[in-house]
C-alpha cells in the first residue's frame, strides 16, 4: 500500500494511511505483535505527507523490528529500487491519483 | 486479519475490521480495484460482529470479485479450514482477545 501510496495524496488519503497503521495497533493478528508496533507508532509517529515520506517512515518502522529481532537493518535508500510502485499504464486505471486534480 | 480476528472482537475491533475496509475502498493500492471494492462494500455492508461472521464476508466479497473476473467460486464453507487462525500456544501471545475479560 505505500509503494503506491501517491505523492500527492488528499486529506482524505493521508487521514487513511493514519487510520490504518493506528488501527494495526489493535487488530494486527497477533496480539504481541500489534502491542509491539504500538511502541512503534508511539515513539515515531507515522509521515503520511508524501508515498516517498509514507515509505521511509515504513522502512524505519521495519528496521525497528529488524533491530528488535537482532536482524540486519535494511537500507532506506534502497526503498523504492526494492518495492516499486505499479506501472498503472497510458490509462492510469491503478493510479491513485486518479480523480483529483492534476499538477 | 480476518483469520485472526477474536470470535467475541470489542467494540474497537469491530469499528477497526469496519473502518480497515472502508479505507480500501480508497487506498487499496490500485484505483480501479479500489473502486470496484467500493461496489462492494455499498452492496454488501461489511459483518465485523465475530471473527467467523468477517471471515465469511470476506469469502463472499472474494466471490463477487471472481464472479466478477469469471473465476469460479470458493465454497465459504472451507474458509476457516483454508485459511486458519495462528495457533497461539498456551500462552496465546498471539490472541487478540488476551486483555479482555474472559467469558
Amino acid at each position: 500500500m505505500a509503494a503506491q501510496f501517491p505523492d500527492r495524496p488528499s486529506r482524505q488519503q493521508q487521514k487513511d494511511a493514519r487510520t490504518l497503521l493506528e488501527l494495526m495497533t489493535r487488530i494486527y493478528p497477533c496480539a504481541e505483535c500489534a502491542a509491539h508496533f504500538k511502541d512503534v507508532v508511539r515513539s515515531m509517529p507515522p509521515e503520511v505527507s508524501s508515498g516517498g515520506a509514507l515509505r521511509q517512515w515504513m522502512c524505519r518502522a521495519h528496521n525497528a523490528v529488524n533491530r528488535s529481532l537482532d536482524k540486519p537493518a535494511f537500507n532506506c535508500a534502497y526503498v523504492d529500487a526494492r518495492w516499486g510502485a505499479l506501472d498503472c499504464g497510458e490509462e492510469l486505471a491503478c493510479d491513485l491519483s486518479l480523480g483529483k486534480p492534476r499538477r
